[in-house]
This record gives structure tokens, sequence and C-alpha cells, in this order.
């Protein structure tokens, strides 16, 4: 009886087919979207009063509720611990810890923006839908071309501090550049087109260089572009995945067609 | 004879290869662009006297023009009630129904701005000529690769919110970052590589969190880029699309070549 | 005797194989730069005293120079006046008419600046080395997706319109969107992520709209890049361009293999 | 003996197989890094007392492991001086002469910024390693769309000449644009979509003017993509590139499979 209970409470939370488990799926994805707004709307300093006391009112209604589900999550697992180890189990906690450490030590109320670690739990919820086929080809596209990107970018963290060393001479102290980290930080601002304009250079030489860094930036922005596109436009190997395998331990999802345990608990797979 | 009338004015406002019906859609697109410039310049404060009661006389031609223009496209409709429903039915009404409620209610003017929703019409004058093509192979892309885009937008808005919220605790009220949503505001600023500057970190270990999340923007903005390009090179299949159909209810012109009534209205199609 | 000598310049103007040959272009790519620094130089304010004395016989020495070699490219043509009306033409004259003008009326100098325009001079002398292939091939990729990009083009202004007059509304002049052509301008400004941060959205309406204004413009310059990219990546015919042969009554040098006569100016071509 | 120690030292420093040549590597890319961790540190004024006596002390005992490590490569080379030429010989010694100089001279130390060249070394290092084959995929790449980049980067710079000229008469002195050379930072700025915001034009025709050519920048950043995509999805011929072989005088690394001899100094190569 009470293992029936808990295979259905198993079947609605990994599984999405059913009107039951889409609802559920639904209620989640929603109760994360309004937790991240009111922690939002909690640091805004403009709002006191009524409103104030109707967020706090929905920050304890959702902490209440997610903690229902983070019970029924340890009930259901066949080996809880290896759920409250995985990394969804952690951020599962932290998004109600929080709130009742504040009801202990005051201060603690900053923590409660772990919450909107939360939001990676939707990411969880999607895959399980239509979108994973979609998330899977742009994964393997970025995973394929990692070591290409990791290249790239050691090749702009060299350019990037040879020419904010560069600037700190030129410019110096005086036009905002007043060490060589914050030169980087400029060198950086300008290579990638972001532009603040808080600190630029004002000497003609430097305005050269600096011409130079944006010409450069806006070259070399090409390379991780041409990078993922020659990847995706690869003519890519059968996708044989099934994501409709979770693993009940730990809920890990993405395991190979051949594969009759988890690779990151070592559960059993149930089908 | 009323009825020959009748179907010439619909010849000529919803085809586009004869003199008068080319004549027709130059004159539309000209007028719209005139009406959108003189909604423009209407609201500079530094326009007085003669210009702006030029503006003023232009505006009323204008709206004249299109009161005529509504009136004969209701008339020409075999269902005027499902133009009038319609989408651009809606806009061509919206771009009159302002000038004349400002007769009565003086505050109404801002509504005149609705006119510029008109140039979306401009769109379909131009879907009947020489760039139907290219246009639909650019549609056809941007909607086989909606999913994808869709994953890679709730990706980086994820990633927004957690690196807004932590720059938040970094920063602080002190520096700009008043806010959660603020903080998430500037990073979207960042991140898509924009930069106002009017928040910028000034902290160490904000710079450096900036700098992490400029140098991500620079990559993953590939990502998109890749979607698409990967897309329009695959080879397309023919394409069957018969520009010359058009609703005469509704006026919606991508009809499959197999279609023999209209899927937006239920009318039947003229050819 | 003369003829020789004729045939001779005109060979060492319009080929570029013999040493003599390749000293011309070189020299007139020297001189087209140097010209360029000089009027720049000269505008900026604090060059003064003996500088400035040299920069005015530098300016005067290179003025000779062109004035040589436009009298000698208008005896070396064999229908002067074509290359007077021709564009280069026209603007080799512009690159000295305003030293002689400025003498005669003293607040003509700025029309020195009509000298930049020389620098697409090298264009044409570069088109006639090494760099003609590669040049074409950009071209071709540019003028085959020239339709594609218009109504992208032609979408971005459709954009940018709707979202200034929107931002207008929402914002309103006390935050800098004093009209709507400049909240247009501001929208331009974001959405092609420059963001100089002279305007920017104050109330939290405002950024939320930027901020769908700014993931838009990340999101949509992929379509550009996608549409050259797939033009380039297509399998190219075969080049069949022959950039040796140059009209020698106008200087056009893109004519197909099998013309006779110039496509421009009608002239017989030598080869 | 000698000759033995000699020829460990080389395999050592030369090679990156077994245990004691990859610790060599990881040594030295660590003690890169934190020499530059610590000449960046040093430039920040507020970094004083303790934390600048011990900055101090682990400077000179980088300086002190980069001399051994110079000599070592000077001992171990069969033409010394011919390693002394080559870039990263120099590069070596420019790291570590500052040291020296600073305690003859004590204003060299500025000089010191020259140790942040010796980042390069650590690409060399990497190169043996396993990223050889992204970074040789990338450099190809590179080096076969060289010319076509050329091209862009000369007509992007025109485009900057002629739009700065033209914003310095449109906005003039009293708007920032001081001169032609500011005027056309001004256009690199905003067409690289860098914006930094200390210059932007005021009157109405240039914002107008401005609004063009950030449409151009966002457009044309299409170019450089397209051709580093292109060349990228191109089918690559095989690699042939034997990462394993290094000329002992020079340390030069990419001979091709049948060198017998090293193509910088002409020494004979080892395997």
């Amino acid at each position: 009886m009470s293992g029936q209970f808990r295979s259905e409470c198993r079947r609605i939370i990994f599984q999405s087919s059913h009107w039951d488990e889409k609802l559920f799926d639904v209620a989640l994805i929603l109760s994360i979207v309004v937790s991240v707004i009111v922690v939002m709307l909690e640091s805004v300093p403009g709002i006191n009063g009524d409103v104030r006391r109707w967020l706090y009112a929905l920050e304890w209604f959702i902490t209440g509720m997610f903690t229902v589900e983070y019970a029924l999550r340890l009930y259901v697992s066949e080996k809880p611990l290896k759920y409250a180890h995985s990394f969804f189990g952690v951020v599962d906690l932290l998004a109600i810890l929080p709130a009742y450490i504040d009801l202990l030590v005051p201060g603690a109320h900053y923590l409660m923006l772990l919450r909107v670690l939360r939001v990676l739990r939707i990411f969880r919820v999607l895959k399980l839908a239509k979108y994973i086929g979609e998330a899977n080809i742009l994964m393997r596209a970025m995973r394929a071309s990692a070591r290409k990107i990791a290249v790239f970018i050691f090749a702009v963290i060299t350019l990037v501090l040879i020419l904010g060393s560069l600037m700190y001479l030129i410019e110096g102290a005086e036009h905002g550049f007043t060490s060589i980290p914050k030169s980087v930080y400029w060198a950086i601002v300008t290579l990638t087109t972001v532009g603040y304009g808080d600190i630029s250079p004002q000497t003609p030489l430097g305005q050269f260089v600096a011409s130079l860094i944006m010409i450069t930036g806006y070259g070399i922005i090409a390379v991780p572009t041409a990078i993922v596109t020659s990847e995706m436009t690869r003519p890519s190997e059968a996708s044989t995945s099934s994501p409709d395998r979770i693993c009940p331990a730990c809920g890990w999802e993405n395991h190979d067609p051949d594969a009759t345990y988890c690779k990151v608990c070592g559960d059993k797979l149930v089908k």
C-alpha cells in the first residue's frame, strides 16, 4: 500500500507523459519562477508596506511547498543519501534552508538568493519534455568544440594581458588606468566590444592602440562563431539518447542506451 | 457594373503585376513612410510655427487617404467583418482612429503613435513583390531554429539571473546595484555586449566577475549564429510557395499550394 | 615618338607587372596615404609652428604630384572627357581642386577633406594586384546576399521604429527620450549593441523593455552572419574574371572575358 | 657524463611524455602565471607593507628560477647563440634582465612588465601537449583566410576614414569631435559596436549618420565570421604535422614530416 503510493509519487515526479505528471512539472516550474520573482522584488528598496507583507507571505508559502517537495524526493528515492549529495539535492536543500536559518539568525536573509539556483531545475524538467533533442544538439556541439574554444579563450587572455599592460604604460594612472589589473579589465571591456566608458583612453597614442584592440576584437569574434558553426553543420551521428530513463536514486537522466546501471551513483535503472 | 468596379479595386489592391497595381503599392508605401515621418517630427520639441502647421495639414491629408483606403478594403472584401477582425484590419483602423478621437478628447494625440504599426504593411506589399523568396528563406530558417533559440535564450536568462544576483551581493547598493532586478538588467547589458556604462562594477572582485561575464557573452554569441547558419546552409527542400494567391476576405497570403480554402478565415480562395 | 611616350605612360599607369609599373603603384599608394595623414593632422588643434609649416609644404608638394598625375591620366586616355566624367576622374579632380580654390577663397580649406576620398583609389591599385581574387569572392558573396540583407535591414528598421516609439511613451522627455527620432536613435544604439550610455532607460519598465531589445539584438545579429556565411560556403562557380584588361578611356576593369568593348564607356578594349 | 646530464636536461625541457618532462612543463606554466600575477599586483596602489614585501621576495625567487632556466636552455642548446637570437630566447632574457637592471638604475622597474610576454611561452608548452591539433586547425583556418581578412580590414579602415571626416564636419569641435583623428577614433568605436560614450553625436544629422554607421557595423561583422567559418567547414586536408620534432638549436617545432634540417636556423633535426 505504502509502496504503491511511493511508486505513484516517483512516477509523478520523474516522468512527464500523463496529465498528473505534466501538472506536477508545470506547478514546479511556476513555483520556481514565482519564488525567483519574489526574491528579486524583496531586494527592491522602493517596495514597502502591504506589498512587502504579501511578498513575505508568498515567500513562506513557497518555502513550505519546496520543503514538502524535498521531503517527497527523499522519500521516493531508493537511496535518499545519494539524492541528498547530488547536485540538485544540494540545490533543493539550499532553496529551503535560508528561510529557516533566517528565523534563528536574522542576518541570514541574503542567503535567500541561493533560491535563484533552483532555476536550473527548470532545465531538467524541460529536458524531459520536447526540448531535450535541441538542447542535446547544442550541448554536443559545445562539448565537441570545447578544446578549440579553450585554446581561443587562452589566446584572448594572453592578448588582453599584453595589451592591458601596454595601455597601463601609455595612459597611466591619471587617465583611469590606475593599475595593471584595472588596465586588463579595460582591455577585456574593449576587446569584447562591451565598452562601458567608465575608463577610456585620453592620449592620442592610447586611442590609437585602443582602435587596434577594437578592430581585433571585432575580427576575432569570428573565431568562436566559426568553431561552433562548423561543429553544428557537421553531419551528426545518429542520436541515440533515450531521454525517458531516469535513475530512481539520484535522478540522473543521460544514460547510454545500453546502460543497465546509473553511471553517476551505480544504482540499477528501472527500464 | 458595381461588381466590375469592385473587382477592379480588388485587383489593384491585392495584386502587383500591372502598372496601376504597382502604382497603388508604391503610393501606399510612400504614404506610410510619410505618415511615420510626420508622427516622428511632431514629437520633436524644437519644431514650431509654420512647420508644425504644415505637419498638421499633412497629418490630416494622410488620415483622409488612409480612411478612404480602409473604406475601400472593407468594400472589396467579400467578408468585411473578417478583414476588420484580422491583424492588418485592426492595424489599419488604429492608424486612422486616433486622429478622429483627438478631435473629441484632446489628450488622445499620443495614440497617433499607433500609426507607426502601419510600417508592418510595407512587409506585405513587399511580400507580393520580388522580395518574397528571400523573406521566405529567412523566415523558414528562423522557424526551423526557433526551438534551439528558445533553449538558448532560456539558458541566457538563467545565466543572467544567477550572475545578476551574484553581482548584487558583491557590489551592493553603493555602487549602483541597488536591487536584484537592476543587477540582472546590468548583467543583460553586459552579456549582450551593449555596455551603457550607467552602472559599472567598482570593486576588484566585481570587475573580475564582470570580465568573466563579458568573455562568456563574447563567446556564446556564437551559439545563435551557429544555429541559424547551420539551418540556412542545409540543402533546402524545393520551395513550393505560391505568393500570388491572396484570400479576398482577410488578405492572408501564405497559402499551401494544395489549399482551396484560406486556413485563417476559411474563405474560398480565388485561384 | 610622342605616341610611344604616351603608350609608355599608359602602360605604367594601368598595368602592374614590370618593376616601373609596380613602382608607380607603390608611389601612388604611398602619396595617398601621406596626403590622408596630412589632412588629418592639419585638423588637430594642438599642432602649430614648425610642424604646421612642414605640413603646409607637404600638402602643396602632394597637390603638385596629384596635379601632374591628373594631367597624365587625361593625356593618356583616348577619350579624356570620359575619364573626367568617370567616378575616379571626379575623385582625382576633387583631390586637387580645393588646394587651388583655397588660394582664392580662404574659407575653402574644409574641402580638403575630399582628398580622403582618394583612399578609394588604393582599392583599384590593389585590385590589379594579387588581392583581386579575394576581393572578388567577398564582393560576389555580398552581392548574392544583398536582397536577403535588404529584407533584414528593413525588418531591423521596423523593429527600431516601433520600439523607439514605445520607449518614448514609457520613459518620456525627463529621462532623455525627448522625441521619437531620438528614441529611435537610442533603439538603434541599443539593438546594434553599441550602447553609448548618453541616453539610458531609468524606469523599471523602460529597463525591462530595453533588456528585451538587447537580447533581441544579441540574437538577430546571427541573421546577417548566417546569410553571408551560407553564401560563401556555397560551391562557387568557376571564376572567369580577367583582371588584366583595363579600359584605356575610363579605366574600368571588370570586363567579362568575352567583352570586346568597355561596358561603361563603350570604348574598344586593348587586349 | 656531462654529455649525459646535458641530454637529460634537453629531454626534460623539450619533450613532454614522461612524468619528469611533464613536471617541468607544469612548473614552467605555474611559475609564469605566478610571475604575471606578481607583476600585476605590484602595480596596484592599494597594496603596501607586508604584502608588498612578500611580492618583492616572490619576484626575486621567480627571477632566480627564470635565470637558472635561461642558463640551462643556453647550456643544452647545441648552438646557444641561435637560441639567444630566437624570438623566445629574447623573451626569456627580457623576463630576467629588468630585475637586475633595476638594482643599478632604480627607475627601470617598469621594464618588469616585459615579463608578461613570457605568457607566450605557455602556448609552446601547450603546443607540445594535447591542444596542438586544435590550435593547428585554428591557425590553419586563420592563415588560409588572412588575405580575405586583410581586404576586409582595409575596407573597414577606408569606411572609418571617410565617415570620421564626415562626422568632423557635421558635429565639429564643440561636440567633442575636436579633430579628424579623434573623429576617426570615434567612428572605430562606433563601427565595432564598442560604444564608450566619451564622445557621442549631439546634432540630429550627426545622430542620423551615426545610426547608419551602427547598422553598417552590425551588418558587416558578418563578413569576417563568414570568412573564417567557410574556411573551417571546408573539408581539411590530412593533417601531417609531427609535433614531437623540435630543433635542438633554436627550439622551432613546426617541421614538415620530410624535413631533415630546421628551416629556421638550418640545424640538423634529432629524429
